[in-house]
């Protein structure tokens, strides 16, 4: 890429869609969030994501030389079609990359969401140098994405890296997916606001039924974070669980793919290492053992955004590399 | 390659040492087996490959170009380094390639043996003509490996594709390996005889028990499968629940990697459809489901020779081509 190119990187979410203006080293110039009114139908949000384009390209006064979007679901790239996304209500197939390059006259890329934020992580993030990554979002779903010999895995139909639907637990809860105990109904938002709730029900969790103004509906895994931090012992058990069946998940990855360094993001990962260290230990206690072997797993470096980063050097294909140290 | 090149594959396990003459469009010219009397130790050991690979050298009258070994476990192919294999005692990190080398001063290659199998499955078995391929072996071990956007995935160090020690049941039984409720605690051939040893002690398995001389020590997978065949109500539970232990991980497996296509191998997919297709059906129960997408779960083609064969390409590296129908 020349030096000075820019690139709108668009991260397309069910709540917020945020665009950025990203220079070619993968660093923001300028951001501009709106809400994603998903409950409009697409072609509203369709009208919503050229509006915050035209918006970055007008204030900015650069010259963009692309347009890259990450969106929620599976996506395939090579037709840049977005398929079925799961927060966004009567997307069926939307071929979202040429109603945009329609709309805008730029070239246009879409990615998986969770795919941009590993290429972001990989490119100039927690992972910069590794040449074999995983990458894991926490959140209300439970996404991932992986690097392997130093590229961008999709599979055979750009729906690799599912990691939230990896089974843990054969016979454990039902999920969204139609699956019984994959890790996403086990760590996800929702999973861990329940096993908040229980605790509260039990008469434990002083603090967490303090933070939510006894409001269950409030408990969220932010507020289960703050009350461990304050040493809320039964708000720690709940993150403390989460962060074993997330290691066991790691161990099962880390004897299919041995990749150096796992990077985790995504809003529950603020929780730190209330869940990292246990699942650093449920994953080295259950891994293969090899005398050299050391995986990092660590946080992710470039925070809300990723998506947006990840998104833009998605736009530039294969022309960009990873940025050096 | 030149057509009419030759090339020796070995496949080195811990009962016996396979060599073969291989061609390269990876056809079987010549066979040679002998006893890997893995006890008298590494010398030993590497003294019966260097007669395996003579015999076949001077019974063929062929220009041999090179020799490939397909090793139990870790192995370190960039260096030609066996590392601990399982069922090799007294094996520390063994530079096998450049021991052969020294004795035959033929180009050797060393790579982990259920790659080499997979790697044949690939270039022309079952899998011929994927571009992102997935291979299990089902036996005393269960083994992977992975041919990721065409190309054996190794991972960072050469440890990929442990897919018997995924877990299966974060909660089940003991693995070899330290882990609980592996895959291949679940459905490697001990767990297979175990679970048909309950079942003639509850009273069950009139075939097995008749089969096995009521001898427990003689429950094998062959016999188990041999009942089942006969009508056995309890050897096909048997299969029935390893099938179905198969498909919850080849479910993550698919999530994971969205392959094309699985391929099964190894001693006990003799059993064949009275394990895989519960395999198939808790596989598609559990996978995320595509419109598009059908993974086909396919018995290997290739049988005792994918050792060999495999072997044999790899030793050729890549200037080889998969095989076209």
């Amino acid at each position: 890429m020349r030096p000075g190119r820019c690139v709108i990187g668009i991260d397309l979410g069910g709540t917020n869609i945020r665009a950025a203006l990203v220079d070619e080293r993968g660093s923001v110039r300028q951001r501009h969030c709106l809400s994603t009114g998903a409950a409009d139908g697409v072609d509203a949000v369709v009208s919503r994501l050229v509006e915050a384009a035209r918006t970055i390209v007008s204030s900015s006064g650069e010259e963009v030389e692309a347009i890259g979007i990450g969106a929620p679901g599976l996506v395939d790239p090579s037709r840049g079609v977005v398929r079925i996304p799961p927060n966004l209500p009567g997307w069926g197939e939307v071929p979202l990359a040429s109603l945009i390059e329609g709309a805008l006259g730029y070239p246009t890329r879409v990615g998986n969401d969770t795919n941009m934020v590993t290429l972001a992580e990989w490119m100039c993030g927690a992972g910069r140098g590794a040449r074999h990554m995983v990458c894991l979002t926490l959140g209300t779903g439970v996404g991932g994405g992986l690097v392997l010999d130093s590229q961008l895995y999709l599979g055979a139909r750009g729906a690799a890296a599912e990691i939230g639907h990896m089974t843990v637990e054969p016979q454990g809860p039902l999920c969204n997916c139609g699956n019984r105990g994959c890790l996403e109904s086990l760590v996800g938002a929702s999973a861990i606001a329940e096993r908040a709730r229980m605790a509260i029900e039990r008469g434990e969790g002083e603090e967490m039924r303090r933070l939510s103004g006894g409001d269950h509906e409030q408990l969220t895994p932010e507020i289960v974070a703050r009350a461990a931090e304050c040493g809320d012992e039964a708000a720690r058990r709940v993150l403390y669980d989460v962060g074993v069946y997330l290691g066991i998940a790691l161990a099962s990855i880390v004897n299919l793919l041995d990749p150096e360094i796992i990077v985790i993001g995504g809003g529950i990962s603020h929780a730190g290492d209330l869940i990292l260290e246990p699942a650093r230990a449920a994953m080295e206690e259950r891994a293969m053992r090899l005398e050299d072997r050391h995986v990092s797993v660590v946080p992710a470096a470039l925070g809300d955004d990723g998506g947006v980063i990840g998104a833009a050097l998605f736009a530039l294909g294969d022309d960009v590399d990873p940025v050096q140290g």
